[in-house]
């Protein structure tokens, strides 16, 4: 039974997606019954590196999700408009659905979870989290017998490729961006990676499949790594860190039950040299599962790329035509509420005052006795225990830079005691600020 | 719909199982609805870590499997009989089975999954490879758009927190087996995991899932960690590599193409300290898997445990549940291929006299002029190229260590220079030979 595959998009993912499926032998035997119908794209006279008979092009994203050979509708162009409304095109039409569009996911996810739902579709996304890694449906289909403790991870490859870089060449933030630029691996408006909106996405997508419920996208705190300056990653480096930017979602102690807390954040974050995303370096994601009674458990490969993508893809048609073989392809089938994933709990943000975690701050201060004890002072009144504090060397005479890393503390606590700081007359300013995960701290 | 668990055994996994299904709060939906209604043990008078009521308990497995109100039998007794016989009969009565029983999949597991395609039912295996690590269901469900090049692992954790041990404190193999039994961490009869067969038993798994075919068991390669020598593990370290128990299966160029030729192999193996397996640690496992197009992934976690076993049989439990939802449970629904993970070709293990690959020799020597000249003609002679040779010092005067590393060379003509050299004046004895992979290997 040879099942009609329509896709929506022929950009790198979506040239990708055609290359396997026009090349099944040695893949899973299901990709050979997996043929592509009809492809939507923007531009007819375009080359490209794939090879599809001209019939099968049309600029009409619609004839695409309307075409009846069309069984199961690939979503690969990106952007939220007009993505969105043809996803829910093809839902209403009763067609299942493959997307790799963590934007759309991240903001209308919910909206199309519920029309899916309606419908009785399937609407898989394997490919919107961590590229080639399988996240998305270990997370659904592997670890229901969890309660999940937290999800970390590095998922969004370009920042981490500028921060491996940062890292290892000291090099500064602007300049590497560049390098990143000419090399294809930050885009000419980099601002969604660097920003961390895109590991917002992302980070908002795990949780809600992790946590059973949708997660307020535009709620979670969210700083990227366009201010970073080199001098921090040195530092890090110095005190037994790597500078990390990290996506996490956490549960809260929660009443009601039916009702699940999270801390949902994304920012740099020092981990020490020994965690096991400090490892995760270039291009590459990974995400740390934590929950009881697994443990962790962590996944690793590449975040983005064609190749990767198109695996992801590829394996969430896989599945859809896998269950259909096993459900029958009629209208209103029930669906598999693992595959499906649908929500069973509300989820609420924590407010990020009350939430505890440590912090790194870099203080430029003048050189003059007493400083130190003035700051460590500012913290002790506010509550704030220390782990250390390091005054490193600066260039400029009669200024000193020192770096405080603090144990875990309540946030609203902190903020008072770098309110008191900042007017301290020998503190000039609060250069940075960076959260950091337990180990390390003093110099090695 | 509740469904009914019927448990074959109550050791640490059952036990963890039992856990789970009592306490649902927090954990997918789906967990509330199974319900334990027959369990099997060895002893009714033994304590539990759970508590049960005695009306579920039973001493003859056969009324586990045969009571009407058991929908799923989970296997976790354990050793090859009676557990091959009971899951053959659960599948003839049409039951889904949940099994951690990687001794009997890999040698039954083509009459086990023969069975179950003729009736029409799962039979899942999710804990049977890497404890709580998700790797099973990836395989099957995330991967199948890939030509699988390669999967490597570390996949026994006995072995891995000897080795570990061994590689942190220079401590001799036999002293820290003694200490690993003490801990519980080595069976009293360790044979399975030192010797190996273990890491086969798994390898053949993956690859039976990798390749989609069955790999025959009992004709892999299979070398354990019982002799290796303190002193490899050091000089490799000096070298800038860690010696791992490593799992292989590595598709080779196959003629015709219905036919996958495998090398798979279990040995220990100097791996770069830069590759991605060289920093799993202690009795944590990782799964490594190439293919085009996705590269390079990796699962990593705990490789052990009631509580990383359990999670990963709660899963195939929800698996079956989730999909019965989907189909209904009546007989011969058709299944998923996915998740049922039928066959699609034959494969055969290849010769390994025609396989290529790196290889750690340590030589022990006479002090004297010339023979590090005469090793490296003798290699050379049998078209060996080699990437280092270094002499380490020795405490017994006169005697001197020498290590070669080769690069990738054909097994045939490596043993015939290693022929040679053992016939050597100055050579004394070939110490040691070790796979090798590539990275590293010179003095750092």
């Amino acid at each position: 039974m040879t099942i009609g595959i329509g896709l929506l998009g022929l950009g790198t993912v979506g040239a990708g997606v055609a290359g396997i499926l026009a090349t099944p032998s040695g893949r899973h035997p299901l990709v050979a019954e997996l043929e592509l119908r009809r492809v939507a794209v923007r531009d007819l006279a375009r080359p490209r590196p794939v090879e599809l008979a001209a019939a099968l092009l049309t600029t009409d994203p619609e004839t695409v999700v309307d075409d009846p050979a069309v069984d199961i509708v690939v979503e690969v162009m990106g952007g939220l408009e007009p993505a969105r409304s043809l996803i829910l095109r093809a839902i209403a039409a009763g067609k299942p659905v493959v997307t790799a569009n963590k934007a759309v996911i991240a903001r209308y996810g919910e909206e199309i979870a519920a029309a899916a739902a309606e419908q009785g579709v399937y609407v898989l996304i394997e490919a919107a989290v961590g590229g080639g890694i399988p996240i998305i449906e270990p997370l659904k289909q592997s670890l229901g017998a969890n309660r999940i403790q937290r999800v970390s991870g590095i998922i969004n490859g370009t920042t981490n490729y500028i921060l491996s870089r940062m890292a290892a060449e000291g090099a500064a933030y602007a300049d590497v961006l560049a390098d990143a630029q000419r090399l294809g691996y930050a885009e000419a408006d980099p601002a969604a990676d660097v920003q961390g909106g895109d590991a917002a996405d992302k980070i908002a997508i795990l949780a809600g499949l992790a946590y059973g419920g949708s997660v307020p996208r535009a709620a979670i705190p969210t700083e990227g790594i366009d201010r970073l300056d080199a001098r921090d990653v040195a530092y890090a480096a110095q005190l037994g860190y790597v500078v990390k930017l990290l996506a996490v979602a956490q549960a809260m102690p929660s009443e009601p039950e039916s009702t699940q807390l999270l801390d949902v954040r994304v920012h740099p974050t020092l981990l020490p040299k020994a965690h096991p995303l400090a490892g995760v370096n270039g291009v590459n994601n990974a995400i740390l599962v934590e929950g009881d009674p697994v443990g962790q458990v962590m996944f690793y490969g590449p975040g983005a790329g064609a190749g990767p993508t198109a695996s992801a893809v590829v394996a969430d048609i896989l599945n859809i035509a896998g269950i259909r073989q096993a459900t029958g392809s009629g209208a209103k089938v029930p669906l598999d509420p693992l595959l499906a994933a649908g929500s069973w709990r509300a989820c609420r943000l924590v407010d990020s005052a009350v939430t505890t975690h440590r912090n790194y701050v870099r203080l430029r201060t003048s050189d003059e006795a007493g400083v130190i004890g003035k700051i460590g002072t500012c913290f002790g009144e506010a509550g704030v225990s220390i782990q250390s504090i390091v005054q490193f060397e600066t260039q400029s005479a009669g200024d000193a830079e020192i770096v405080v890393i603090t144990h875990d503390v309540c946030e609203a606590n902190f903020r008072q005691a770098l309110a008191a700081i900042q007017a301290l007359a020998g503190v000039q300013t609060v250069a940075a600020c960076l959260r950091t995960l337990k180990g390390a701290g003093s110099l090695s």
